[in-house]
């Protein structure tokens, strides 16, 4: 288990941390969830200082509820499959056990002592709540201090970074984010996870309902796991108000082969360097070779057409998120003033600068994208891209007396317009470029989680990563 | 103005206390904002220790904001057309300068000390917010203090129950109330307001959005107040996240003669008693006069389909709501077990007996619902029906030892369907049955708030109130 306490990453040797293939054990009691928690303990031992993943840890929490989570193995009587699974909880979710700070100076010591609606469906399911990760700042673009994995000079992403970041470094099995542009894809691309973005509201988000295109979702490094703990949250707490919830089946979805895939390029096309195209293009070769059909934008009018649609997703979500943010940024600037940061004002400052007309512009543009996807569901089984424009960015803080980095946590290209369609992305880590991970994604229709599951299954049980060399 | 402070519904002079007719006033100087809050100061003292409207008063702060407005008209500079309107919210929307306690003993102390959306709007608007109305526990069913202002062993109707009535008793020119199942029309029926339920989504909530079916609206004395209110805060914070607001006109819509309305019988058809039937089926005769022609359910198969769709409401509502509910219910009880009603744990009940199916079951037949509704409006210009089956119910409190009274502020049996639908609704005071005021109806198709708007302005002033004899 030497490459789970690696920074390097190599992309071949991975999952570094699991959990659906430990049940066995624990089945037999050759394992217990206590011991199981005990290594992630161990590993976060070794590697938080240089990581930090975590806000906080409610270390005696975990370690009772996975003696409890034991003694059900023991007994034969698990609450479900992810029973005494460690996992983390992005710190914009409220948890009875630990604060919600949401990375932000203004909620410094906030503790609204009540578990959101997964946290609460979590542990019914038998889950351990390990601790808080880190989250930019209101999952905005002001970063945290956690580091990529992989490599320390290089952000994890965000805004889910501590999610991202504990799984890539194998200190826990999963990880709840959440996406607003690119909050949950980004991330787990930048630290090797698979990912899983759900149908806007599959996953219920509790009573805080401020942004329409907000979606909780899960980290984890085998899909198994993915859905498995995004299945056991939606079985007991459902969507969104107002949504079905994650349909699918009660157990990970079997790999299934795609017949054709839509290659998407959207804003991120354009930024895609040299080595990271050269990966997704040899892993659409892979795919070519494995006989599935590979369109692209210039193939059919309908591909096209939906490409023009999301041309400016990057603003869409912006101003659709800065609008709805107003009432809320205005209240915590009144508040407290010098409780939130410069970047974060910048980002209000557009929302201030917007009228409902320009709103429901935005939202008349969405909806037209939508539209335009909703006609590709006779084309393809699902979108491809890579989750990102490359790897994780090099990040080193701001330089002082410089004009502020817009994007310290790397570029939202590739997700933007995934969040405002509103569809189910899942990331898996097919490639490295320059030796960080870099994830592909598959995109599908609303509610087609499942079968978009199935199919990045099928991908990274099928197709070789692919390594582009180089250093970080 | 001896009527304002008399207990007595006298039918025919109505309205008690208005708005938009004192602008005149302030604009001549002849009167001024300050003197118009100290005149309903006045009825508060003389009025509030029977009708009991209000949770907390800050009086202090509203004769500052009298006093700011007052300078504003003065200068010339009013900031809307409501600068100095002395407003209730209802203590379910959180103001900075009040505690919001919700009607629940859970909550009591309860300060968020931010204000919400639609209150940020209404201070921007020069409005000033005197205060926090009663609401029944958590916006269901158990209920406050608050009294009908027409008789006081009658309820007020609930959840607005504050609002409602402090708007019936002149305390206030108008006020905001919430609805899911029932909240602001009912209430507004029984206090003889005119009130505005408006499209689901139309007027911003702020962040907290645990029901899919919640709105919030306004309760006032006169269709122009009751508008102005309502586009001054969308105008400034939109719609729910995701909504595109409230669409309509900067000032009040002109009244609009309506050439067809559909009856909308519901479940509230069975359970009127014989005068207030009569008392709506005199309306209709009225509006026939006068040129309306009245559809019924018999006259068109769309219309009947309709009726099916919607022919168990309350317990769609009740389901929705209920598992909607569930997790905040479920930390609720745990944190405070002996802070929630009895009535309250008997709903809670309703959701942890449901399952997710279940509730995707409620959201398709909401959405068949809204399909057939939909069908109807090349039928007609409007439904109506009456917005309470009848007058309020006298309600004096549980009896010890006596089973629990599910409605004690009284039935949503013609409320449940219009907030299933997402429609706007809009009640007129245009009955009296038994010496109380009953409210009639009108509802239009989504997002047509401002025409339904007109057409029950039309209907107040160009229909005779319908007066049916009797003592409470």
């Amino acid at each position: 288990m030497n490459d789970r306490h690696s920074t390097a990453y190599d992309v071949r040797q991975r999952p570094p941390l699991t959990f659906h293939d430990a049940v066995p054990a624990f089945q037999s009691c050759a394992d217990t969830p206590r011991a199981y928690l005990e290594r992630c303990l161990a590993t976060i031992g070794e590697r938080e200082a240089v990581v930090q993943a975590w806000v906080v840890l409610n270390e005696a929490g975990a370690r009772a509820a996975a003696d409890a989570s034991t003694q059900r193995w023991r007994a034969g009587q698990p609450l479900s499959a992810i029973d005494g699974m460690p996992i983390g909880i992005k710190d914009l979710i409220a948890t009875q056990d630990m604060p919600t700070q949401m990375g932000c100076a203004a909620y410094r010591g906030h503790f609204p002592k009540h578990d959101a609606a997964l946290v609460q469906a979590l542990r019914a399911a038998g889950a351990i709540i390990l601790g808080k990760t880190v989250t930019t700042e209101l999952g905005m673009s002001e970063p945290g201090p956690t580091t990529n994995p992989y490599h320390p000079g290089h952000t994890p992403g965000g805004s889910s970074s501590g999610s991202a970041a504990a799984v890539g470094a194998g200190m826990v099995p999963a990880a709840i984010g959440t996406q607003v542009g690119g909050s949950i894809i980004r991330p787990a691309s930048y630290c090797g996870n698979v990912a899983l973005k759900p149908t806007q509201g599959a996953i219920n988000r509790g009573e805080r309902q401020g942004l329409s295109q907000a979606t909780a979702g899960v980290h984890a490094n085998a899909v198994q796991d993915m859905w498995q703990v995004a299945i056991e949250i939606a079985r007991r707490v459902g969507g969104d108000p107002g949504a079905p919830g994650l349909f699918g089946p009660a157990a990970p979805p079997a790999a299934e082969r795609p017949a054709r895939l839509i290659v998407m390029e959207s804003e991120g096309w354009a930024l895609l360097d040299t080595a990271s195209r050269d990966a997704f293009e040899a892993i659409l070769d892979q795919l070519r070779v494995a006989g599935v059909e590979i369109l692209h934008r210039n193939q059919h009018p309908w591909i096209e057409a939906f490409e023009r649609s999301i041309a400016d997703a990057r603003a869409m979500t912006n101003e659709i998120c800065a609008f709805e943010n107003l009432s809320t940024m205005r209240s915590l600037l009144a508040q407290s003033p010098n409780g939130v940061s410069e970047r974060m004002k910048r980002r209000h400052a557009t929302g201030e600068a917007m009228n409902l007309d320009g709103y429901r512009r935005r939202l008349l543009q969405r909806e037209e994208a939508r539209r335009h996807l909703a006609a590709l569901a006779p084309l393809a089984d699902a979108l491809i891209a890579p989750a990102s424009p490359g790897p994780a960015p090099a990040w080193a803080g701001d330089i002082p007396g410089q004009p502020l980095n817009p994007r310290p946590t790397g570029d939202i290209a590739f997700n933007a317009a995934t969040s405002a369609l509103g569809a189910p992305a899942v990331t898996v880590p097919l490639a490295s470029v320059h030796g960080l991970p870099m994830g592909i994604q598959l995109i599908g229709q609303p509610h087609m989680d499942a079968r978009t599951t199935a199919l990045a299954r099928w991908m990274l049980e099928t197709l070789r990563p692919h390594e582009a060399p180089g250093q970080p």
